[in-house]
């Protein structure tokens, strides 16, 4: 399996920032091909000694990193990058994993 | 269900932080009570854009942020976390996550 992590920096508006993720930035990802489970934090994203520095962390997984190559070179995964400028402007990482189980 | 989300930097030496992690650490790691699924990134930890600042990324899944809690509390989760010394010099992140599908 291959897992997109996304960590979604603090936005300066909470509250905007979660209308627009659940609204519009989720449904557009949901439409990504190959996407076969999408998890997201909900609360705060915390550390052992207390808060971090992220608002939100996605979990996106699919069968295999090349998918995930796939999905962004797709018109819904362009469509869904294209939309993190209009809620994300605090940033954020996106990684591709090849996770397997130890 | 919850997530911890472990995000090591690149180390020093990459083949003496695979070794122990994979020969010391996962050991350590897979007797922390509550732990469901265990998930290592192989290969390298990209970005849309190339190579991430990550050397590795790990995904533990439990039922709550509470059985989190409960794990670090443990003595195999201090001794697991204590473990990180020993190879994690270069740092890491460690974000605990209340996951829910979407």
């Amino acid at each position: 399996m291959a897992t997109l992590v996304v960590l979604y920096n603090k936005p300066a508006n909470a509250a905007d920032f979660d209308k627009h993720y659940f609204n519009k930035h989720v449904p557009l990802a949901k439409k990504i091909p190959g996407l076969k489970k999408y998890e997201v934090s909900k609360g705060t994203v915390a550390t052992p000694g207390g808060p971090s520095d992220y608002h939100l962390v996605a979990l996106l997984t699919f069968d295999s990193v090349a998918d995930i190559g796939a999905a962004f070179a797709s018109a819904e995964g362009k469509a869904t990058a294209g939309d993190l400028a209009n809620f994300a402007q605090a940033g954020a990482q996106l990684l591709i994993c090849d996770t397997h189980p130890v």
